[in-house]
């Protein structure tokens, strides 16, 4: 087979890429390892920035999360039994869209199935080949034979265990990486949420999060040690954890159920330099992982997929590569602000086993300082909205 | 002896509330351990907040300073080879004023003797007795006499090494400290500062800072390890060291000298809680400590002065003791504010022996997001210049 450009990776990054560049005549090949149930099924965030709104509906993928998603005007911190409301549209007159990615994935694949797009699921042993070549090519599976795919670029969405990355030579690849002692412990339930506003926790016990992904599906996490397992959390032990962490008020008008999904999720800063090598292109969670806290890691690859979009389509209708040599620096020195936010909300929020009891007291001071200061409040909102890309 | 207020420490803490007190027809006994022209041969920071000022000036001590002081606007940040100016007058609407604290301890003395204030140096073996009583009262030796002191309240302004802090039982006082793994070498010389602006620079060599006391007198520092000594250095070699951290065109112009006084000073932040305990109530380094960076270490002296000084007014002209009730909350949320905004900018400019890669970057990445944010320039600016009493 031969096309323009060969995406490995069928989650949100791979298949907006496959669509804007379609929609400019530019052809897309897409691959992904896994069913598209499969991929339909993962539960992800649902905070999405204007950025990756626009982005979404340049795509023709904008009705239903215009007609569905929440407009949110602000979040909320609680900490010290109050809770304080850090308003967005006050602060960077701007807000952000509660639209699970769930929804947003099925929107794109629906969108390519319309246009005919060429998305092949379910491919084995996917290969990348003569990346520094003029012409690279990506080789896969499909039961006994081999299939290849001759094509200009390939870009790599294929997230962070994904093949793409780990074709790029050790001593090229330059790794950047912080674990963090805790993960997080979701449960999704069909309840009413809590409060319509997403509620940031900072408790003694740990971290909580209070967050929705529609009027009837509530989705909330919990700080917990990196050595419990799930089977350790019953549903009532997880109910019974998340309200000592939140104030009284809020605790006693939860509304509680079973849990439809629980899972722990460990907390990983992570960024891979350059992202790009040779005809080789990385995007999203292949080049950089953040904590959840601050919900960046969708947005972040939504500028990767910017920058790739008119670099390609630079190429391909204008003949200038201007973008496409830019993109790893470009790409990264946003990667990276969302790093630092990503880092320093997960600092500000979460318990630290090990932190000594003046780092302890800073972080809340930390939180009175934010919530006294207009300009503490505008950098963070600046951020939680998506800085420019 | 019989005095209202006993103030222990003859440093400008101790020196202006006795003088503000002193104009208030409050009466005071100031105690220093040491003489004078020890306590003035001492070399400070020098840069003060505008709440500062006007506290000097209600002092009435404010006539040199308003004459000789220069008014900053900006401080600059030299990183990567590119110098960025931090303005504070835009992001703040306002400024710092440089002067050195020897100067305007100086003039606090002066105008302790114009107004006949009773100020007691080389007193040694100071004792705080009673100070749960309704009546404290502090002992010191004379010679071969004890001196008693009889008062209402006892101030503790004698710093880090003082006694007041040390009166306090151990089971009262909760105390929060971090040590951090480096020192400042700093030499004083009579040369031309090389800007007119403070100058912090951050270097993979460590930190530098180009400080100035006047148009003739520089003051400049560099990170060195805790293990180096005082004597480890050569004027040549701090010279030539300084100027490898600067960007090349400022070590191009630099003006060198030999120095008036080299010293390594290491950095420590350090808060003891609460700040009263029944009649003493403590101020300044007797309670607190930052680094130098950012300079606020005289100027949260300065809060708790102010805070001092108008509970004492309070008290004796309007018998409302909410003001001393309130102390130790109120200045010690101040307190940490300022110890918060040290912290950062410390952990902004240094490095670090032990600093993981990823930590690194994202210092690097921090200074990027500060001077691209106005917002963020904003929250820098209105620390820097003084949080609000």
């Amino acid at each position: 087979m031969k096309t323009q450009v060969c995406i490995i990776g069928g989650g949100p990054s791979g298949l907006m890429l496959s669509q804007l560049l379609h929609l400019k005549g530019i052809d897309t090949i897409l691959l992904e390892r896994q069913s598209r149930e499969y991929v339909l099924g993962r539960i992800r965030a649902g905070v999405l920035e204007h950025g990756f709104a626009a982005l979404m509906r340049e795509a023709q993928c904008g009705d239903r999360m215009d007609r569905e998603g929440e407009i949110h005007n602000a979040f909320c911190v609680a900490s010290g039994g109050e809770v304080h409301r850090l308003d967005l549209q006050k602060h960077s007159g701007n807000s952000v869209i509660v639209y699970g990615q769930t929804e947003l994935t099925r929107d794109l694949y629906e969108a390519r199935d319309r246009m005919k797009g060429t998305v092949i699921h379910n491919v084995e042993d996917v290969k990348l080949h003569d990346l520094k070549a003029e012409k690279p090519n990506v080789t896969y599976r499909d039961g006994d034979n081999i299939v290849r795919i001759d094509c200009d670029y390939v870009i790599g969405a294929d997230g962070f265990h994904g093949v793409s990355r780990k074709s790029i030579p050790g001593d090229v690849l330059r790794e950047y990486e912080k674990v963090y002692p805790f993960g997080w412990l979701g449960v999704l339930s069909r309840t009413k949420p809590v409060s319509p506003d997403l509620i940031y926790a900072r408790h003694e016990r740990g971290f909580a999060l209070c967050s929705l992904r529609s009027q009837v599906l509530s989705r909330y996490y919990i700080q917990v040690p990196l050595t419990d397992d799930v089977e350790d959390w019953s549903d009532d032990a997880f109910w019974s954890e998340l309200k000592r962490r939140l104030p009284q008020d809020l605790a006693n008008v939860m509304e509680t159920g079973p849990s439809i999904e629980k899972s722990i999720a460990p907390l990983r800063s992570y960024v891979a330099e350059p992202m790009r090598y040779g005809n080789l292109f990385l995007a999203g969670d292949a080049a950089h992982i953040v904590p959840p806290t601050g919900a960046r890691g969708l947005n972040t690859a939504a500028s990767d997929i910017y920058y790739l979009y008119h670099a390609l389509t630079d190429h391909y209708l204008n003949g200038d590569d201007a973008g496409l040599e830019g993109y790893s620096e470009k790409a990264l020195a946003r990667v990276w602000k969302a790093q630092r936010f990503s880092w320093w909300l997960t600092s500000l929020l979460h318990t630290f086993p090990d932190s000594i009891d003046y780092d302890q007291r800073l972080q809340d001071i930390e939180m009175e300082y934010l919530f006294s200061s207009e300009a503490a409040q505008a950098a963070v909102a600046e951020n939680y909205v998506g800085l420019p890309f």
